[in-house]
């Protein structure tokens, strides 16, 4: 989660919402990113998204059964659905985003029976963190 | 509808899934793409993601308020919030999807209080053309 913090601390400094993200197989680390909707014009640039594509293309291949997924915020629900499209191990994330997240707020996309895959979910590591990241760059930008 | 028919139809060509979208704006077509999951080991590679993006990118811009999405099935949870994060104006498309869809079915992604966006959403255009086309891809994979 340290160095998914660091994806969201590089984030910041381009001007995009501090989230970053990483993916680990066998406990090292195969993808890494942070936001760059704004950078990208491109409203699927999330962190997770950006890593999990950087992932597949890295194995040649649309699942990652055997990778775990880091992300400093609760994904929101298009980057939950990707998750379970990509059929992702574990899900860990920093902070709970009760506005925009779409695991334990809104749709709540792995509790629905449709979901096709549903990861298993550890969130609250490093949260202080990642959540006064995000405080001091939306305070920075009223 | 039409044109986004002849993008499943040339998804199938290439061993794709065949659905394909295009995005439209004051009555102009201004993107179209058929899924590229296989070719592209991408998850996120589906139909109306890749308009979405291509469009976006053509009026760099993150948001598209005053484009509509036609889409030859309903979204899946991922393309749905993505159709809501990207703020397109309306969503029509042809062939329900009950097992994997997101905006009639599972999730329900628009119905939320917490989703930020919500399109106008019309179904049953082209509807038969677009479910033999699916089960004529399917039932030649078996």
């Amino acid at each position: 989660m340290d160095a998914a913090l660091a994806e969201a601390r590089s984030a910041a400094a381009r001007g995009e919402v501090p989230v970053g993200a990483v993916i680990t197989r066998n406990g090292q680390i195969i993808a890494r990113a942070g936001n760059r909707t704004r950078e990208l014009h491109d409203p699927t640039a999330h962190a997770e998204t950006l890593a999990i594509r950087e992932a597949c293309a890295a194995l040649k291949s649309e699942r990652l059964p055997d990778c775990d997924l880091w992300v400093t915020l609760e994904p929101c629900p298009a980057c939950a659905a990707t998750i379970s499209a990509a059929r992702l191990k574990r899900l860990y994330y920093a902070a709970p985003d009760p506005k925009s997240g779409g695991v334990c707020h809104g749709p709540r996309i792995f509790t629905h029976p449709q979901a096709h895959h549903a990861p298993e979910v550890y969130s609250g590591l490093l949260e202080d963190q990642s959540a006064a990241l995000l405080r001091a760059f939306f305070a920075s930008k009223r």
